[in-house]
């Protein structure tokens, strides 16, 4: 009875974190999709409150990282339990980070809602619809040990640097032939770098996921 | 006597996972320098040396991983040693990165040695030795548990920001007054960005660094 009982809660442990990772995953989110749509709506005041989040997702971080070590401490985990522990120890840095990339986004929508808006935006919501995807699939992928959705990820991360690829390019023409919309250009370049840069962070957890199902690194594999 | 035997093995073990991690952490500030002297000496062969020695990078990723592993199921560690190594776990993801921060400066640097100098580099070097001083910092902090020196690499942040915020303007005026120039001037704009990344993981792996000697979190409360 007693074994059942610390078994139970155990568990209920190991699923409270998994509650918290997914709440975390969440909330990045929707700063992902908000940070864009203060773009595509010139919204500040939105901007200003997806700004604001990153001190939740930061709280979010040292809570998930305090139940880690809790577990590790007390439960003494072993095989699968402990790959999953350690790895969202690793994927909650990525998650972190994922918040600060969304800040920064909010902070150069803010300065560019100040001048006129130098074009449509057609690729940088595609851009960022895709690797707010991802980031979900990552996460399922974590938490229901699914190996092929974070192989799916591992392969849309091309799309997101082709798109990045793409949106540089094409605001290098802007420059190229008005430099008066050099500033302008340069802020939606450092935009598409973050959406960049929070796919590699998705597809960096993917990768990750891929390992601890598969008990074998592709990390360094995949291409 | 059979007890001094297992602690004295486990301490060797300890050593062994810190020895790989620093061996790790001069492997890749062999790559922020070289990446660099081959943008100063227009040395495409040592680019293309500094892009194969990220899998080198990956191979000690792996392995320190698996060494971390290890500890935690064999030896279910407590208090300080948990603390060390699930740090170990998370430092390593970020000197990983750093090597492909590496490996993606010396792509660039391998385009820019194909077409004319647009300046001389200065500032751009005292980024690199700035960043990679901070890495050997933030390292060296971790293995010594010094608080002190993570505090001072938390601060150097600012300056290595400075730097790139001024490389940043400095290349728009060169956009600006001739648009021939913007290739170029691009490429290295993501050069800059890559240090400044190089920069934010040192920065994060020392923030890091305090928590585990402080034990409590200062990682969102540094400006």
């Amino acid at each position: 009875m007693e074994r059942e009982h610390i078994s139970a809660s155990y568990d209920a442990e190991l699923n409270d974190l998994r509650v918290r990772l997914l709440a975390m995953g969440g909330k990045v989110e929707m700063m992902i999709d908000g940070s864009i749509k203060a773009l595509l709506d010139r919204d500040t005041p939105l901007a200003e409150r997806i700004i604001s989040m990153d001190h939740e997702v930061n709280s979010c971080e040292v809570s998930v990282d305090e139940k880690c070590l809790e577990l590790l401490a007390l439960r003494q985990p072993a095989a699968r339990d402990l790959r999953f522990i350690t790895l969202a120890l690793k994927i909650v840095t990525d998650l972190e980070r994922i918040g600060d990339q969304c800040a920064n986004i909010a902070k150069r929508v803010k300065e560019i809602n100040e001048t006129p808006p130098l074009k449509p935006y057609i690729d940088i919501p595609r851009m960022a619809a895709c690797a707010a995807t991802m980031l979900k699939e990552a996460l399922d992928a974590f938490v229901r040990g699914d190996a092929e959705l974070a192989i799916k990820v591992c392969k849309d991360d091309s799309f997101v640097d082709e798109l990045n690829m793409q949106i540089q390019r094409e605001l290098l023409t802007y420059m190229i032939e008005d430099p008066q919309t050099i500033t302008r250009a340069m802020r939606l370049t450092y935009i598409s770098k973050s959406l960049e840069r929070i796919a590699d962070h998705a597809t960096n957890i993917a990768e990750m996921v891929i390992f601890m199902v598969k008990g074998k690194d592709i990390r360094h594999t995949i291409a």
